[in-house]
């Protein structure tokens, strides 16, 4: 029943029904995400992918907005690339940085799939077949379904699924767009089913990949595909009205386990959306609380008289929840990509520069040679008794003397989450960086309003 | 090292190492491909899938052929879309029927994945980016080299990867084209490796599917993802250079197996393509030996006046290998592609028709009385000694007296294939349904004179 319960649960949701707190989410969701779609844009993962497609032809006439390009408007007022290729190319562009959105409780960055094919879908009228715009209560809607739907699916194959190796983002978030983009379709259950099969067989994306630009493709690629999905499904392209539960169905084949029905009976009970958490850093989640707790512990040496160099510093201990060697435990890496999944590197960059932004993580820092030699002094043991959240770090400076550092709750987390200025300082940094100043403010004011919009179609038009 | 030693492999590989039986079960399988493609084009799916992407915009310059559009030729003298789309409609309609072909050690239908993406990449001069146009010898090694990665890798997994539900045909598909194109666009080994990553996170297919328009989409959606694997690794997309042996990585994500590197190592010493079968009947192949049995029981009978109806049989009873009833039980089908995963539809036709063919697969006659009266005469019993290619069918009529037929190798198995003419029929017949007999033979002429030809990308022009 796990298909029918979906389905019918998103056919069925309005806007009525999300609570103050839901739609406070979603919109902060969304305008974190179009920050990081804008400003990941000017990595390579984005721009490679735009060219290649360009080059070989794999465009239709534009619908649809590349966030993050700055060029100036079509003759239309909008509009860059056919809605398939600007879902694909704002997805890679709002999880390169891994700087976007994560649901703790599933390690799923749920907003990058569903938005980059909402977005795409809004603005193409073609697509639409309707006659009315889509408003922003529309938009939140069908966000909220595919969110709700993804994150849902996460939990009822979370941990086994994400521990074999699959990356558990697109791999639920193909379906995930696939139910929001059918509810913004006005598809009826029967045809939403048909939709969620179609998406469920796209299986994408596994942590092989992590540090590469493979890794934000799968953001792209599995919206893309529940996009597709939706459109196939309207006009009449069958799969399977019981596509997740089936012995052969997706729950059975890509996880161990069989709850998928239990998890998605909750749909509407609990939102799951109100647990999304907002990145503080661009890299993998888990190397936050050691970020946090190095640049605090930076802060106390410099106000201490003690500077922190690798020539003061003799060695830096680290004590982390296990899975933070697990995930980046890569003690030299060679791009920024890499770098990202480096915890010696985030170490080195915390200490070294008080922060980790976008510009610690380049190729150019991560072959730098100070940065080098910090990450060399760094030591890592782990402990099942310290938390995702927390982590220890001590500095041994070469006068015998020691810093230390416990971080209780992690900046970003949810006992700590960001501030709506944290928030808006975020996306107004590095969307300033790739469209200046003046349109990032523009930006903003249309994302963060994005609930009264009348056609959200035209958003790109706003900035 | 799994997939450094596949990316040699290919990067290595050259027309003068394909043995002649090699050349020879390649051009086979790529006139049987054609044939298929062509006949399967009067099918929903196809149609549906191009309908959908041409009125949402999805779709570029055209630069290749749908091979069954039975249009007049563009103004170029050939190409109907761009290669993704034409890589998916042709991936569709070669599939759609089930009337293609198989890998019997691994239940793999090898050529629809791999060809349509080098067809479409051979027909795109922007794609190609050299001089010299696609010349048969070429053509051929990279569709020898794409088969032969497809099927060393489903060994590797079968038969657990295909047990717990996945599509094995897609899932190493995808692989295998990306392969097959990388050595069409004469990357290197390292640029090899990365497109073998960027396919292989597109584990795409699962079973459930079966007898529903998706079981084809994967063919199609996997041909267009190893495609643009290729092409993304060529301008610098990084995926990994172990994505298949990585811990997280494709062999032990979609398997519980760890023996890829195994299999291989036999590249180029054992040619799996030579294991290629082709299927005399559109439909599930484990259906195959009942149909066969099913034929000739009915010649048998109405040789012995003893004509076979609803009212002259009382019963028919079937003993057959249990996998049989695994991935063909349906007793009561809706639609065409429910009837060709159906044993009990499969039988009732074989003694009703005389023939299985596309003709014996459509709704209409799945919905037809007579025939919905006959499937219900049937009794499937199972039996671990009856091999795969083996059958069992008896027939108990009316006035007492019984019919039985053994089936020790069906036709179109290793030990009773089809012969070239038959091959030959089955081409024809489909084909010129679609597109009349005069084109009919013209295409057959081209499809198995394409080792000769200077420039496989005109193929289409020729018929």
């Amino acid at each position: 029943m796990a298909t029918l319960t979906l389905a019918t649960w998103s056919t069925n949701l309005t806007y009525l029904s999300l609570t103050p707190p839901v739609v406070d989410a979603a919109v902060k969701s969304i305008y974190n995400w179009a920050g990081c779609a804008i400003g990941g844009f000017a990595q390579a993962a984005p721009q490679i992918a735009l060219n290649v497609s360009l080059a070989n032809g794999f465009n239709g006439p534009s619908t649809a907005s590349i966030l993050g390009l700055n060029g100036s408007l079509d003759k239309n007022g909008y509009g860059y690339a056919d809605a398939q290729l600007a879902a694909l190319i704002n997805g890679i562009a709002s999880h390169v940085d891994d700087y976007d959105d994560t649901h703790l409780a599933s390690i799923i960055h749920p907003t990058g799939v569903v938005a980059s094919a909402l977005l795409a879908v809004s603005e193409s009228q073609s697509l639409l077949r309707r006659e009315d715009p889509v408003s922003g209560p529309d938009f939140l809607t069908a966000f909220v379904a595919g969110i709700e739907a993804e994150l849902k699916l996460g939990l009822s194959v979370y941990p086994e699924h994400y521990d074999v190796g699959w990356h558990i983002t697109s791999t639920t978030g193909a379906i995930g767009a696939a139910v929001g983009v059918s509810k913004l379709l006005g598809l009826d259950t029967e045809h939403t089913q048909h939709a969620i099969g179609i998406a469920s067989t796209h299986v994408i994306g596994m942590q092989v990949f992590f540090g590469s630009m493979t890794k934000s493709f799968h953001i792209g690629r599995a919206s893309q595909s529940g996009m597709l999905a939706a459109l196939l499904a309207r006009d009449g392209y069958t799969s399977s009205l019981s596509a997740l539960e089936d012995k052969y169905g997706w729950l059975h084949v890509v996880s161990t386990r069989e709850n998928g029905t239990a998890n998605l009976a909750e749909l509407g009970q609990t939102w799951e959306i109100e647990s999304n958490t907002f990145k503080p850093f661009p890299c993998g989640i888990v190397m936050h609380p050691i970020i946090d707790g190095c640049i605090q512990l930076r802060g106390q040496a410099i106000a201490g008289g003690k500077p922190i160099s690798v020539e003061s510093v003799q060695s830096i201990g680290l004590r982390v929840n296990p899975e933070v060697l697990v995930l980046t435990g890569q003690t030299d890496p060679q791009t920024g990509l890499e770098g990202k999944f480096s915890i010696y590197h985030a170490t080195a960059v915390g200490l070294l520069y008080g922060e980790a932004t976008p510009a610690q993580f380049t190729d150019e820092v991560v072959l730098n040679a100070t940065v080098i030699a910090m990450r060399k002094l760094v030591n890592v043991t782990t402990d099942d008794s310290v938390g995702e959240d927390q982590a220890y770090v001590s500095i041994t400076f070469g006068d015998g003397s020691t810093l230390e550092k416990y971080v209780e709750h992690a900046i970003g987390s949810l006992d700590n989450p960001l501030t709506v200025d944290d928030l808006k300082n975020k996306f107004l940094e590095q969307v300033s960086r790739q469209i200046g100043g003046s349109r990032a403010q523009k930006a903003y004011d249309a994302f963060t309003n994005i609930g009264k919009m009348t056609d959200v179609g035209k958003i790109k038009t706003l900035f």
